[in-house]
């Protein structure tokens, strides 16, 4: 791929400043960034978007919102404040979509995990909607259910995304979350323009911790050329994230692993939509 | 539960003698023992099954066949007579089933690796159904994907055991494995009398390595009352084994792990179907 089609997300060089994850995105020719929250702490977003719009960057999502299921009301309103502002985030960042982390089941419970999850997006839309920012459920690896998302597959966010049926509610399809799944192709592709982000990382094993075990593409065993082909074919025409959540690869210098992930992208070739 | 309707599984143990796993299980009163083969190695299995039947065990189920994708004619033809001879084994002991743990995909095709599976399943099917063996489909953990298994959710399995439509060919449960399905009741519920063995282990994070994490029944987050419901609700009527693949329990004396896994089981409570 073209690295003008691919966007660098800041949790590969977890750590760096939003100068750093800027500076190396120009520097190697990123058509944007992925910007998780943690480097917006005391940043002035006005500027930091004369600086995206400045540098040619776009910004393709803001990573996180959700954490839906809490075990009680105050903790519950605390959450949607916190919702609501990184739907503003998103908003004064232009950025493309909010990811939404869905939130671990509370003592185990799924069903109800998956319940509250749906009443907290449905909450939180006409927030979004006031601000125009689009909403992406962002499906788990089931490796990732009790500890970060009990939405545990791209079958069970569409239904979900389905039920809600708000043209700013969509999907964010990550490669490491979903690569297992049955019919994933014809899944993506029904999918269609539900897909609001793509995101790339590569399933290395053995896993020595749940979240941060990752690969740059091609390190692992998904295909990532099918993958992206497939996510065009649904139609998506956005730029596609490379986000390693690594401790192999956090441990290196940023440089050396942003150097690693635009030699990753670009060798998987230009995959055109499968027929 | 009672240790009556419980069945040792010998990985719980890993590393004991089957006079070890068969004493152990005696001693603690469980209703029989499930057997990796392993524990088969070099073992008159005429003597064996004289002893489980003298003893009162039954045994619930052999482990394992399968692991079908294999990249040369020859080695497929290898796998076969692995399998067929891992189906005698079974027929020897008189044991409810032979688990089949179905195989990893070659270079990450899963599709392909899907297609290889039931071929082999189908190939398998008239030797099993010639010695009177039933074949249980363990459909395993989306994490296990590259490295044991293509069959990545209940949904899938059942699928599979439908197409391959012989009632000698059913399913195998783990809680590990499927416990966080979507509509995993109304999937456990609907597999009803193709389920031919309930496993119980638990969902411990963080995870160290994605074979050995595992918890005893309690440890972690799965509902195991409530899986157990779900399988009598099915149908099913055999014994419960509690199967714990754990570096951790593993560590420790057998005796020590066994006295905490019927300490765990006990503690399951006497689960009624779920209404």
């Amino acid at each position: 791929m073209e690295l003008s089609e691919c966007s660098l997300n800041s949790a590969t060089i977890r750590g760096s400043s939003l100068d750093d994850v800027l500076g190396l995105a120009v520097r190697y020719g990123f058509g944007g960034v992925g910007l998780w929250r943690d480097v917006l702490d005391d940043v002035d977003l006005v500027a930091a978007r004369a600086r995206t719009d400045g540098a040619g960057l776009r910004v393709t999502s803001v990573c996180r919102g959700g954490m839906f299921p809490q075990p009680t009301e105050s903790l519950r309103r605390a959450r949607l404040d916190d919702n609501r502002r990184a739907v503003d985030q998103t908003r004064m960042l232009g950025a493309d979509c909010l990811v939404l982390v869905c939130g671990p089941p509370l003592a185990g419970d799924l069903d109800s995990a998956r319940g509250r999850i749906r009443e907290g997006i449905e909450h939180l839309v006409p927030y979004a909607v006031e601000a125009g920012v689009a909403l992406a459920v962002e499906p788990f690896h089931p490796m990732l259910a009790a500890t970060r998302s009990a939405i545990t597959s791209l079958r069970e966010a569409v239904r979900l995304v389905e039920i809600i049926g708000h043209p700013q509610v969509g999907l964010a399809v990550d490669s490491y979350h979903i690569w297992w799944e049955t019919d994933l192709r014809e899944q993506i592709i029904g999918a269609g323009d539900r897909i609001l982000s793509v995101q790339l990382a590569d399933w290395c094993t053995p896993i020595d911790d749940e979240l941060t075990s990752r690969g740059m593409p091609g390190e692992g065993d998904i295909d990532m050329a099918g993958f992206v082909a497939d996510c065009r074919s649904a139609g998506y025409s956005g730029l596609v994230e490379v986000e390693v959540l690594s401790s192999r690869w956090w441990s290196r210098p940023a440089e050396q692993t942003v150097a690693a992930a635009a030699a990753a992208l670009g060798a998987i070739g230009n995959p055109l939509p499968s027929s």
